[in-house]
């Protein structure tokens, strides 16, 4: 097991923020940048489902096509070593009745044969009864969203661990970033769709102080 | 700065897993679990609007009530050292125009009187037209809830760095648990709602070998 102490803990919460401009001078370093994207892929989703894709924007040409979209990084775009794209499924490839879902059991999972069609029966209870997903596309999707934000906090915190600063972007044009993604990455839009972005790179200027709310408001014990 | 290494970074990520079995008589330690709730306290969220709360559940009591409607904690609930329900605001506290946010500008950001206006109207065109979260109150809650996604990354990655295990919990019948939110915990479930939960404590058997998609399947650079 690994042992950090509470004070190296809060110190990475501390030293992570919305880093807004970065030195567009510094790369990190590849073999960090790989690990970051590990650790994407090794976060855990509801059921296992791992309902994302990272997109890593590189090209000058295709961050300046994004930048009129995307007011939150009009700095970062611009500067930092690495920016992330991080995409969602769509309703129709999470349904517990689609081919992803079968993919996963199958060829990810492991499922042993003879327990596919219970599984899938028991995330229809859970889609259908306890989270009422299939209301709508969005319902759905946006419950994917949420398991990407768990890539996003880990990429964001274990980079603070490793030096590295960043800045989560929801600050775009959802469907404006969509049609790009479709003309110009790609990307099959009736199964992924932007959920959210970060920039990766490397500050300028130090933070400013951390602003919330006290722990009493909270925190409730029972 | 913090300067952890690739393989530390990696070490805590395979340690973190879904810890279903805990260890019923090991306790957190007072400080260290103190040290999560900071971890979340601490968390970013979108515009710092930080629109959760953290109910600690340790009543044997309250928590018998919770098992019958929480079928993925039917051993945490039992053993766990600590239970955390994470709530997440409604859509009526993260409207532009709350109260809440009025609350969040002017008592924890200090925005100075004169940028209270426009940043009122710049949140509106974010939650109006780039996300479309006025749609549904749905929406607008899910979202909130991805915010709180990003606590329950920070806090089950950096307990794993402490040693700790825990165990996401999404398995509960949602209507039901706000419900007895309202009923047994006092919460104004107008205000808040049940976002996910996460037991802490102490694993009993070693973890299984993790099951992920390859990072060609998931990663691609531009």
């Amino acid at each position: 097991m690994t042992t950090c102490t509470a004070s190296e803990v809060l110190t990475v919460m501390n030293e992570r923020h919305a880093c807004k401009i970065m030195d567009g001078e510094k790369k990190i370093p590849e073999e960090t940048f790989q690990t970051l994207l590990e650790v994407g892929r090794l976060s855990p989703s509801s059921f296992g489902y791992e309902p994302w894709k990272f997109l890593v924007v590189q090209d000058p040409k295709l961050r300046a096509k994004l930048k009129p979209l995307t007011w939150g990084a009009q700095n970062t775009l611009d500067t930092a070593s690495h920016f992330v794209m991080i995409l969602a499924r769509t309703a129709q490839s999470m349904r517990y009745d689609s081919d992803y879902i079968q993919h996963m059991m199958r060829d990810i999972h492991h499922l042993p044969e003879a327990h596919i069609a219970k599984r899938q029966q028991f995330y229809r209870t859970f889609q259908e009864a306890d989270f009422n997903l299939l209301e709508s596309d969005r319902a759905m999707f946006d419950w994917a969203c949420k398991q990407t934000y768990i890539t996003l906090a880990n990429m964001m915190t274990l980079a603070a661990s490793m030096g590295i600063d960043s800045c989560p972007v929801e600050g775009f044009q959802q469907q404006a970033v969509n049609e790009l993604l479709k003309t110009d990455f790609g990307v099959d839009t009736d199964t992924f769709q932007i959920s959210v972005m970060c920039a990766f790179g490397y500050r300028v200027n130090p933070p400013k102080p951390k602003t919330r709310q006290p722990l009493e408001d909270i925190v409730q014990w029972f």
